[in-house]
C-alpha cells in the first residue's frame, strides 16, 4: 500500500489551498464564511487570510457594519494580480479565454480547426496563433500574463514521457517542448476531462459535495471524476474516458478504434447518425459543421412544428446517455453528475429530464436514487476555465506563495 | 469541496495503521524493513513497533545475527491475541473461514444454499448453522473469537440505513440486527466487493501500487477497486458494481434487471448460455449447478480430446471479459488488474491470455499498455479473507489500541 504521506507542513499547505479554493469559489466571502466552510478553526484561518493578504493574493474588498455593531471586512482574490488564459484545444476550434486572477472572464477568442489537419505544427501554430489574437484584441503584453494553460484532448503520461492520443495525432514529450517555445509564457498542460472536473470542483458543485462526475457532450464525450474532494487521475492519467466505454459490443465504430463506444452515439457525429437510421433524408442529416447540427436540432425541438425524428433522435440519444451514465454510476457511484460542453448548452435542457428517467432505471439496487443529475453550473467553456485554474495555482506554487503535494497538473 | 481533514493525531494513528498492515502483509519482518515499506522515519517505527508490543498486537518471533554482527528482530503478529471470522454469503454457499490474528486461516466450512431461497429469516439462519458448525469443528468457543465479519452481496447505505440488495432480496436494517443477535458476537458487515479489495490490499498486490482494481468471477461479478491506497466505495458504498454494467444495450436479460450486463456474460450462468447458443446439444449445457458446470468446462479444456464448443465458449468469454475490463480501465485507469473468484481458480489460466490481448486492443490510445492483469496471489476464497481482515481492523479500533478516521466497515 503505497499512500502519499502527509506531514505538518502538508496540512499547512494544505490550509492555504483550502482558504484559497474557498474564496475563489465563493466570489466575495467573510474570515467567518471560510471557517464554516473549510472547516478549519477561526484561528487557522485569521493566520492563513493574514499571510495571503501580506502577499496580495487576496484583498480586502469592504468593511461593513456587522449585526452587533462590529465591522467586518469582506475578502476577495487580489484581481490586479495579473492575468491568466486557458486555451481549450478541441477536434473543430481552439478557443482562448482570458481571466483575471479573481478567475472572472475578461475575453474570449476563437479559431476555427479543421477537423482533418492534425499534424503537431500546425496544431502548435494554431494554438499559438489564437493566443496572439488574445493578447492583441485585450492589447495586454505578456508581461502582464502569469501563465497560460492548454488542455489537450487524451493527454496521457506514459514510459516515454507525455504524449496526446487522439485518431492520427499522436504527439510526444518534443511537441510539449515546442508548444511551450511558441506561446512564450509559463505553460501548463492538461488533459481536458480533467480541467471540466478542477472547474466543477472549485468554481461549481465541487463546493458542495465530495465526489462527482462532470460530464463533456460534444465532438467527443468523456467525464471529469471528483473523488474524495481529488480530481481521479489515474495510473496514466487517462482516467475518465468513459466516451470509450461500451454501449454496445461490436456496435458503430468509434473514431478510437474501438467499436460501440458510448462516444459513437452521444457524441455530435454520434447523433447526428442516429437521425440518419431513423429518416436518410431528413434536411438536418445533410449539415456538413457538427456544431451547425447540433445547434438546428435544438431549434427544431424548441420550435412550434413537430417533428417526429428529431423528437425521436432526442429520445434514443437521453435512452443512450442514461444507460451509459448509469454504467458510470455503478462504478464510481458519486453523489452528483453534471453535463457540460456545447451540446449540453444547446440541448441540455430536451435531454435531462428523460435521461435523469433512464439513468434511474438502469441503475443496480436503486443505487441511482440520490445521485443528482443537473447541467453544470460553470458557465462558458469549462475547459478553459479548468486549465486557467490549474494556470493560477501553479503560478502561486512556482512563486513560492503555495506549496502543495497534490499533482495540479503534468 | 469538503474533503476530511487529517490532524496531527490522525497521523500518529495512521502511522500505527500503516505498520500494522505493513507486518500483517509481510508476515514476518523487521524494523529496518518496515521503515523502508511503510516511508516512515526509522524513530517512528521504532516508536510504534514499541507500543504495539507492549499492547500484544504484534510480537518478538526470533533475534538473529545482522550482516555486521548486530542482532536484528523478526517481527509479526501475536496471533494468540484471538480469532476471527470472516463468512462469504454468496448465491450459491455460505463459507466461513476462521483465522488466527495473523490472519492465517486455520478452518473453513461451506454450507450449500438453494439459489431461490432469499427471504431475510433463512438466510441468516444458514449464516448462523455455518458458523456454529465452523466453532464446533474447531473446538472454540466463542469467548475465543474477537468478531466475525459477513460479507453480503450488494450491500448499499441509502437514506432508510442499511440495505441488502440483490434479486428478491432486499434487507432492512432490521435483518442485520436479527442477525447480529442470531450470531451472538461482535459483527462487522461488509459488501463483498469491498471485502476482496480489502483483501488485495492488504494480502496481494496492494503492498506494492496504490491504484488496483480486483475482480469476482463467480455467479455473480464485480470489481473492487482500491485509488490512492483506499478502497473506493462511493456515496452508498456501490462503487464497483462494473458487473452491471452494460456489454450489450438492450443484451441478455440480467437478474439484476437490466439488460446486456457485463454479469449476464462472464457470470458462471452466463458463460453456459454463451455455450448453449453455440452447441444447445453440448451435454454440459444440461449441468445443473453453476459450480459443476464450470469445473466440468475447465476439465474438457484440459483434457486431451478437442472440444470446439467449449474452445469457443472460452474464447468469446475472454472476449467479453477483455472488453469489459477495457470499459473499467478506462474510467479508472488502475495500474494492476487482478482475477479472484471460483471460476477464476477453474478458469484463469485458459482465460488470462486471451484477455490479455483484448484488453489491450480494445482501451483507448493503448491505455492499458501498463496495466498488469494476473490471477491474484490472495489464496482461498478472498471474500472472507477481506471480511476478517476487517474485523481484525475493527477490534483494534474499539479496544483503543488503534484509532483510524479510515471507514473500514459500515
Ligand atoms: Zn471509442
Ligand atoms: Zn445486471
Amino acid at each position: 500500500m503505497v499512500v502519499p504521506r502527509r506531514t505538518s507542513r502538508d496540512i499547512r499547505s494544505d490550509s492555504r489551498l483550502d482558504v484559497l479554493h474557498a474564496v475563489l469559489s465563493a466570489g466575495e466571502t467573510t474570515r467567518n464564511e471560510l471557517a464554516q466552510f473549510t472547516g478549519l478553526s477561526a484561528a487557522t484561518v485569521v493566520t492563513v487570510v493574514g499571510e495571503l493578504l501580506a502577499e496580495g493574493i487576496i484583498e480586502e474588498r469592504k468593511v461593513t457594519a456587522g449585526r452587533i455593531g462590529r465591522p467586518t471586512a469582506t475578502l476577495g482574490m487580489n484581481k490586479a494580480r495579473g492575468l491568466v488564459v486557458g486555451i481549450d484545444v478541441a477536434e473543430t476550434y481552439v478557443r482562448a479565454v482570458m481571466f483575471d486572477a479573481a478567475l472572472n472572464q475578461i475575453l474570449a477568442v476563437e479559431s476555427a480547426r479543421d477537423e482533418h489537419v492534425l499534424d503537431p505544427d500546425s496544431v502548435v501554430e494554431g494554438i499559438g496563433r489564437t493566443l496572439d489574437r488574445l493578447l492583441d484584441e485585450a492589447g495586454v503584453s505578456r508581461e502582464a500574463v502569469l501563465g497560460v494553460g492548454v488542455a489537450l484532448p487524451g493527454l496521457i503520461q506514459g514510459p516515454q514521457g507525455v504524449s496526446v492520443v487522439v485518431p492520427h495525432w499522436t504527439w510526444q514529450t518534443v511537441e510539449l517542448e515546442h508548444l511551450r517555445e511558441r506561446l512564450g509564457l509559463p505553460l501548463v498542460i492538461e488533459n481536458p476531462l480533467k480541467s471540466i472536473a478542477i472547474a466543477e470542483l472549485w468554481l461549481g458543485r465541487g463546493r458542495n459535495c465530495s465526489s462527482l462526475a462532470t460530464i463533456n457532450l460534444g465532438t467527443g464525450v468523456g467525464a471529469g471524476i471528483v473523488l474524495g474532494g481529488r480530481i481521479l487521475r489515474g495510473a496514466t492519467n487517462t482516467a475518465g474516458e468513459w466516451g470509450h466505454t461500451l454501449l454496445v459490443l461490436d456496435g458503430r465504430r468509434c473514431r478510437c478504434g474501438r467499436n460501440g463506444c458510448v462516444e459513437a452515439y452521444i457524441g455530435a457525429p454520434g447523433i447526428q447518425q442516429t437521425l440518419r437510421e431513423i429518416d436518410p433524408t431528413h434536411p438536418l442529416v445533410d449539415l456538413d459543421m457538427q456544431n451547425d447540427f447540433i445547434v438546428a436540432l435544438a431549434a427544431v425541438a424548441d420550435g412550434d412544428e413537430p417533428d417526429e425524428a428529431v423528437a425521436e433522435t432526442i429520445a434514443r440519444t437521453a435512452y443512450y446517455l442514461g444507460s451509459a451514465l448509469a454504467d458510470l454510476v455503478a462504478v464510481v457511484n458519486p453523489e452528483v453528475v453534471t453535463l457540460t460542453g456545447w451540446t449540453t448548452w444547446a440541448l441540455g435542457e430536451h435531454l435531462l429530464p428523460p435521461t435523469r428517467r433512464h439513468l434511474l432505471e438502469q441503475s443496480p439496487g436503486g443505487s441511482a436514487l440520490g445521485v443528482e443529475l443537473d447541467v453544470s453550473t460553470v458557465l462558458g467553456n469549462s475547459v478553459a476555465t479548468g486549465v486557467a485554474t490549474v494556470v493560477l495555482e501553479r503560478f502561486l506554487v512556482d512563486a513560492g506563495l503555495l506549496t502543495s503535494n497534490i499533482p495540479v497538473a503534468l
